[in-house]
């Protein structure tokens, strides 16, 4: 129907715009959470990874991921093409515009790179960061995703992902932590003698605010948008109830962590609290239709609480995540997809866990291989110097910050005009 | 008409992702405002009242809001349960998805309780703050709101508030304008002896100019969304006006600021000539539809001066309001709320009198009653040592800020590679 | 079509939103450029001519811009009065709302405004640069307007520019680069003997990126709302690639100053590939619906080397343009001018050419003759030793910024409670 093609386009596109803001919400967060020698490079990867993000995508990954994968393992990688002949012709069958297809998937996958630069952030080295954004958001996330949201072999067994707790936030999550182990911690992170975690304070609490924020507002478009489709009564109310849903699992997510840092340490983990709004995020992602308002809350709090204890497991292990990416996009992920089974009765939880599993395998060991192939040859990670300088100036030769402020005037010169 | 259900449902959602917005714009322009020892617990009651106040709505405001008041004084204090079986079963009647207006009213909630935070910063303690919220999201508001946009006694009597110049603004400002007596001023901010009121510069302009930046984007979806409906062509003609005069009220109101502190002061009071933007804003939104361009530029300016009177009144009387909230939200508010007479036949000066009065004496009582039981009780000020050393620390044992740069490089490490 | 008429109207409010937004964008992106000591008059100076572009706008510019142009030269500067007794009286052949139509072209023109503020800063006195402002929003923009958008010459001639690379984005960078020269650069920013460009460092990269990432967001809205309309399955079709190829054009632009940073400097300059991508979407911004993705690509990374080449023209001239405004928006929004008949077989270059010609020259004679007016009669230029306090303290007797921190609390105080 015509009305409903149009509908359907306009509102994939208001949706993929928020998602695509959300990679300034990622850029603000990270900012905020590195140190203040660390914030012009962590600036530029992040809008280098959205400009990467989608020309790879346009270049390979968008046809790897979606054509002719035919319930097996990857599509056809070559570019695409946008294609509206149909809908031109009168044949409206195709739903929305092809181009706003596009845009909206082109937008997730720069989300699954966002995930990785904040949690190896300081400490790795610019271009090869770039180089495995590249072959993530060309090749590793299409191919994933084309198991499912390409109608491949997990799709064909019933695995269910509606916006992508685990194709796009755990495939980041994974990206990140075979990262972060090849990568190595921060110097200073841990005690070099007793192994202690030595918390290691960001630049910016506004800045990480704003950003989790504008993730809030963003997702919106994620879930929401996912639906695909709100040119029937069903979409609509479908749309409309992703909305609610994904709002109360962030809520939760929030509430749930003022509420254990309060009995556990009588005091506020402002950075954790926000974490908790995220990991209440990724956690309703994968099923955010179906259930009630007050399971979706639940689903938010848990997501929350998993997020707080796999940070407290990243430093047991002695794994460096500067903004808590690993507990957020990866654990949180991976309890909303089999939290899906909650409240989707076709859902089951062995084919969820074959998903969650086999996508973290197929990611994690390519990106060890990817890492470690570039730590042997190239190099990740900047010298000790280097970091110690902090990669805005060795790496850039710039500082974010430049607060200089003359004398304050006398009198007499600010009352002269 | 299913088309008509649709365009409402999808309107009222990005109206509604509009105003959560805002959340942050109220963030940013208050942890602008408060000095750099107050950011991160602004910043956390920011980012925490939004979620309170989302769960307090479900649990219990929505009822307590719309169901059953029946032109009485509130509704049915329970849990929401959505509701989309008419339209499921085609009829449209509702107009929208239940879930979608649900959506839309939390956000308004929020709003109010956005308000409360920055006035009442920099001074009150973390916990009582949030208890406060709590009521007044799940019971005060609610209430107040019954009156009018649940049919209560206001809106039987004819009381006119389109958007919420007063069940919203005004709300948030009685109970912003009762904490701050109740609590007293900073210590500081009034000479201890002569009494004379002492200027206490925020922390970040930049941060309080893109939180009134996105006050004024989100309130689009405020003033615009508060129609309810975009189905018809009467709709959709009259969701344009709002727009058109939502921003010609605040660029109005900034304009004032600009003229009146030139002439007075020879000297442009920047957070002022915020704040005016924001005056213009709330002023215009008890009747954004029926003022031609030219009146609502008036009523925003109005509005503003008004807003700048407030301010003075306000340190006459030793109020300490830390963002200008109760000037922006209450004195601007109020004359919205008369100014709808202005434009709207059917309105009358005396029940907009009666409406602000009896809101105002309803919120003030309630909240000087709980902000004093918990002054007597758990205490609603941090102690002084704390007060002085900022709450970030003493509250949350956190600096917003860590600017730590290493010194300037030699050439020949950077050159290194 | 009732419902097509309800779709564009409510296509256009949430295009102009967006549009809206870019203001906090260059707000930022300004506020970030600029040292510490010129930020609170960026701030101010980017509220202010948001508000009075919009009101200058209604009291002239809209029907100077759009009635009764006729194939000539201007309009009628009178007032604008919204009129939709069409619609109400069934007929629907306007296509939209007045309102929203007016709301999405009045966010235009605060963008060509928005555009003079970045170039002139640190330097320009407040109330001159105000009232070139008005003159800028209320006449020049209007006319140049009137000659395409209003159907006028231009317009009779075949000139194509559909969403303002010349209209809006050359017509502030005309501005911009008359007012540059006028008023000659910053003290320090060329060696007194030497002539040596010496790189003034802004206070605030994270700012910078925000605001570029705003930018890039509301351009979805800048480009897309100006097909107009999305009623029709073409224009959703149009849309949806113009949404892409925007997004296209800007990341091409990022990666293409990447490139060129570093194989002729090895080193990224990071507020260059933030102008990388602004360029790429002025570039764009001229003929966004016709270009494949690939040609899009071309054309934002044209754009962006151009922007490169007159960023160094600038220094080799000694004109100093703080953020870059003159080669973004001025020397991209040519060539992107220019480049619309590399995919549209209807345009000429020779036409093509006349219209940035003559726009050009019709600014820059005006802005000219105005900045040198003012020069020489109230004076534009901040007096030396106000240039060197800096014009927050010297103009607003404020500091953007105050970062104050008491002790670091002995631990008995934070244990007290």
């Amino acid at each position: 129907m015509e009305t409903g093609f149009i509908l359907n386009t306009f509102f994939l596109l208001v949706c993929g715009a928020m998602v695509m803001f959300m990679a300034a919400g990622f850029a603000m967060l990270e900012a905020g959470m590195v140190r203040s020698k660390s914030v012009a490079v962590i600036l530029i990867k992040n809008i280098s990874l959205y400009a990467i993000a989608g020309i790879m995508f346009y270049l390979i990954g968008y046809n790897l991921m979606f054509t002719d994968v035919d319930g097996g393992f990857f599509g056809t990688p070559m570019p695409w093409v946008g294609d509206d002949s149909l809908a031109l012709s009168g044949d409206y069958s195709a739903g929305y515009a092809s181009y706003a297809f596009w845009f909206f998937q082109m937008v997730f996958v720069a989300t699954a790179a966002s995930i990785v630069s904040g949690a190896l952030a300081e400490r790795i080295k610019l271009w090869p960061f770039m180089l495995f954004v590249a072959i993530l958001t060309g090749l590793v996330y299409p191919i994933t995703g084309s198991w499912v949201w390409g109608e491949g072999w997990l799709y064909q067994m019933g695995f269910s992902d509606f916006a992508g707790s685990t194709l796009v936030h755990s495939v980041g999550g994974w990206a990140a932590l075979t990262g972060a182990i090849v990568l190595g911690a921060r110097k200073g992170r841990f005690d070099k003698e007793t192994g202690e975690a030595k918390p290691i304070v960001g630049s910016s609490l506004p800045q990480v605010t704003i950003g989790t924020f504008i993730l809030w507002f963003g997702w919106f478009g994620f879930n929401g948008g996912s639906q695909l489709a709100i040119s029937s009564v069903e979409d609509a109310l479908a749309v409309a109830k992703i909305f609610a849903n994904t709002n109360m699992a962030a809520a939760a997510g929030v509430i749930t962590v003022l509420a254990v840092n309060q009995f556990t340490m009588k005091r506020i983990d402002v950075p954790m609290a926000l974490n908790g709004a995220l990991a209440g995020l990724v956690a309703i992602t994968a099923g955010p239709l179906l259930p009630s308002l007050w399971l979706a809350m639940l689903i938010g709090a848990m997501g929350a609480g998993i997020m707080m204890l796999a940070t407290a497991a990243l430093e047991k292990f002695k794994i460096d995540d500067v903004v808590g990416a690993i507990p957020v996009h990866l654990a949180a992920g991976i309890w909303g997809t089999l939290a899906v089974v909650l409240s989707d009765p076709e859902a089951s939880i062995v084919t969820q866990l074959i998903g969650v599993t086999s996508v973290g395998l197929f990611v994690s060991i390519i990106s060890i291989g990817l890492w470690s192939a570039m730590k042997f040859s190239v190099g990740i990670r900047l010298h000790w110097t280097k970091e110690e300088l902090g990669g805005d100036l060795s790496e850039l030769g710039i500082r974010a910050y430049n607060f200089e402020f003359e004398e304050t005037p006398s009198a007499h010169i600010v009352a002269a005009e």
